[in-house]
């Protein structure tokens, strides 16, 4: 059996309600549930507030599962009444943040398996007097890694991403000969212990509109991207391209490729929310614990309201476990 | 009665193809086809190559229509024995360029109502003499329009671009609060008369990831979209944003925008072609004439190989015929 945590990210965000929506679409007698990271009092009161069927009960690591009821393990003492939904502050911060150093802990003591995280805000993390850019950089620091890549991942598309969280113009000067090999190495070691995909096939996008046609629109293709390709071809790895952006990813979505190596966020985030938008999983590749997320933000706009939807967070459980069980395996041809 | 004239484009690409399996898909003696503006000796060659049943028949302007046949004003006479596939010439590139003109001067003499162009090669019109960056640049020539602008359409997306055929660096330097806010005008314009949406409702994109997250991840949404947007809205038009790149396309293919103007190539072609990757059209908004194209290139490596789908030609001339009815009609909301 494997078991994976759920970290709640932030209490006043929409993580409570995905949490619960969840939970109230499993059949919890039948199946082993994760559990919660959270704080019993807010995912109760978040409960009762939304007229969502729930029966969370208190869990420590190691204690059997209550047949039929939602194992949390309360690693914060909130009072739901002192805090208003969208509006983060330091006591929200530092519990959010407390869920995930705990969420890490438990897997380095061996009681879970996997996490799977719910949003959290960067003002909230600052606010709580933690300077990590993000969820990711958090986690890569908890675990001393010091390289990781983003991949979304869905039933019909995978990718990931050589510039994430930068402005439009500082994509250039960000993608180097480095980045780009770094990361289709990471993406062909994930496809194949995470996602138990022997011989991956990885498309890299180009950078410039039709791929640069032979440098009359950039000529990154030519310096920085093909070489790239050429020297993870060297190490044996099944990438090609460039290929022109605006065509790469219809042909993997229909099967041609496992994961197309994008260069920049909207690159790959595009395509990647017009397939799926509800229901996509957002992984962190290179971590030595297994890590999914949702692949939405704490969205503060609609929380407390009882708009939001569970799909993505059902979908990155699900994935959590399976590269749990990918990772379990002895891969036939180890990287 | 509306009649579409069909530029051949390059004779030695996939345009003589496209044009014979598109009529072949009609039913000619039911329908009143469009006419070819290209070369008779090339369409039967092309036929008889590729084993394609088609009867062509020269047409003149005024002439009546031969019931049964393709229709074609031949413009050039190539002597395709001489000539190879997939490798233009001076000679295929004069012939390729005087169909073009021959479709304006059409229009101009009330020949013909709108044209589909079949794909060119820009190397090919040089080869010719023609020093037009490409086939969208000649028509405007041709017509001495100064404002133009690029929109694909399809079923599910429309998008209209900012910036089109430049490198990724290039891109924020182009993008200027003039250019942005003369495309929602050439947008809002084409939405009511070319395609009869009386109060059009027009998506912008940002630039930047999340739409610069508030001026984090980049300003132009702050000093130059927005700023076009809200002139836009004072004008009258219903014109929203800047929206988040990735989240955009999702909300206007479920309908709830008419189009999506976009700030460079690949924001707009990377979600449009996963869409629409055989039925898209290209069409030129900002012409006093309707014209409309195939989404696709010359597409040399395939030309007499028999691989050629008709269907953006197909779409694309459905479309052109549209939008000449559309333009006939007196809108009830002039702009």
């Amino acid at each position: 059996m494997s078991l994976i945590g759920i970290t709640m990210g932030c209490p006043v965000g929409i993580g409570p309600e995905i949490i619960l929506r969840y939970y109230d679409s499993l059949d919890l007698n039948k199946s082993d549930p994760p559990i919660v990271i959270g704080d019993i009092a807010v995912l109760s009161h978040t409960a009762k507030h939304l007229g969502i069927k729930s029966d969370c009960v208190l869990w420590h690591p190691g204690n059997s599962f209550p047949v039929g009821k939602i194992p949390v393990y309360s690693v914060s003492q909130l009072d739901p009444e002192k805090h208003t939904w969208g509006i983060p502050d330091k006591e929200t911060g530092l519990a959010m943040a407390s869920y995930i150093e705990t969420g890490v802990k438990l897997i380095h003591d061996g009681k879970i398996d996997g996490l799977t995280t719910c949003p959290i805000a960067k003002i909230s993390l600052h606010q709580a007097g933690y300077n990590y850019p993000g969820h990711t950089e958090m986690l890569a620091a908890l675990t001393c890694t010091k390289r990781f890549a983003m991949m979304m991942a869905g039933e019909k598309l995978r990718v990931t991403l050589a510039t994430i969280h930068c402005s439009f113009s500082e994509v250039t000067e960000l993608l180097t000969h480095q980045t780009i090999s770094e990361l289709i190495h990471i993406t062909h070691h994930s496809l194949i212990h995470d996602f138990g995909i022997c011989d991956p096939r990885i498309a890299v996008a180009g950078l410039n509109p039709h791929g640069g046609e032979g440098g009359i629109f950039g000529k990154e293709e030519i310096e920085i991207i093909a070489p790239a390709i050429a020297e993870a071809q060297n190490d044996g790895i099944n990438a090609v391209g460039p290929f022109p952006p605006d065509t790469i990813f219809h042909q993997a979505a229909n099967g041609k490729f496992d994961t197309v190596v994008c260069m920049y966020h909207d690159q790959g985030l595009i395509p990647f929310k017009l397939l799926h938008f509800s229901d996509g999983v957002n992984i962190t590749l290179g971590l030595p614990i297994v890590r999914t997320s949702v692949d939405h933000g704490t969205a503060y706009d609609i929380a407390g309201k009882g708009q939001a939807d569970q799909s993505s967070l059902s979908a990155a459980v699900t994935l959590s476990l399976k590269i749990v069980r990918n990772r379990k395996k002895k891969c036939p041809f180890p990287f």
